[in-house]
């Protein structure tokens, strides 16, 4: 689109800016710069400055790496919670995730991203190192390996397994099986297999 | 979400505010931001300053009242559209719309919303007087109304055409029939009611 369409420059740019985001198509850009422009000076403000203070005051805790506003973050202060278990995770939207089924009460380590030979990611891009030095620094007692079930985050899993594994500390990981409300008919052979291995007395 | 399930409350000021947008739900909300916050700075500088310069920049014509970044716009400015044809529409978008088929090379005129009793909306709230000073001051050969098909468009259009007749001006209307593609068996009666109405010689 080309402001020789009728289309002022400025919303123009902004047309494209927003095109660039996730999911966001030509046509949900133009909806979404049309109902900015019709949108009140302080609505779009607070658009603005949420933007700009999420960028300024939202860091890594220098301690699990979970995002966090304040250093350390509240997980890593939380002193209810147990430290003696470390949940490793890809991201921080994982550990939201697991936050919010409420189950989980220790600590947690975001490893920011998975090994990918492929795109040349390998341990020293991780946050490995720093599991190690925590792992070492004493008082763990479980470290629970929370990758995806995928390929990369299987065999991120197993490195640090392989890792930790000298230093006598407890590694488990995410049961596998059949998650909740799925049909036999339409569950992958990978699934069914962990289900069967994983089986348990009913 | 609550900053307590390990969210920090600048990002879940952010998903609120994403939230708030036409189309944005919570879960593409959250996704935006995760999606800002790993982006650079300058990807996230670029969006900040594309909606305060579009807020700053863009307003409404003098004359035509179509959005612009400079006053009079540049369809009201361009010499080679016919300044004796006025095309007459309810938003902003419609005069992008009818520029992208590139068909009419006349000059607009923004009403900027439809009458409509049951929210309020008068004669008095929408640019209907500014067009009739236009129609007025001299030589509008034409003036097309391009207001939606709907109830609220027609009546719109119904009473433009009221309060410009006397001024004896030629007062036309888009033509109503089948859409392009359109399939008689799922066509409703009324478009096919225009169809015939306004059957043409083949």
């Amino acid at each position: 689109m080309n402001s020789f369409s009728g289309v002022p420059e400025p919303l123009t740019r902004l047309i494209n800016e927003l095109s660039k985001l996730p999911g966001i198509g030509p046509k949900s850009a133009q909806r979404l710069a049309f109902h900015l422009l019709r949108s009140s000076e302080e609505t779009t403000k607070a658009l603005v400055i949420a933007v700009e203070d999420m960028k300024k005051q939202v860091d890594l805790c220098s301690i699990c790496f979970h995002i966090t506003d304040k250093d350390p973050c509240q997980l890593c202060q939380d002193e209810e919670r147990d430290e003696s278990v470390l949940c490793v995770v890809e991201q921080a939207l994982d550990v939201i995730v697991l936050e919010r089924t409420g189950q989980y009460r220790g600590r947690y380590h975001v490893l920011q991203g998975v090994l990918n030979p492929m795109e040349g990611i390998g341990p020293e891009d991780l946050r490995i190192s720093e599991l190690l030095q925590r792992v070492q620094s004493g008082n763990i007692g479980e470290v629970i390996m929370a990758t995806n079930p995928s390929l990369e985050g299987e065999s991120t899993a197993m490195y640090v397994q392989r890792l930790l594994t000298p230093h006598g500390v407890r590694i488990t990981r995410l049961a596998r099986g059949l998650p909740s409300g799925a049909d036999l008919e339409y569950t992958d052979e990978i699934t069914l297999a962990h289900a069967f291995e994983g089986r348990q007395t009913f």
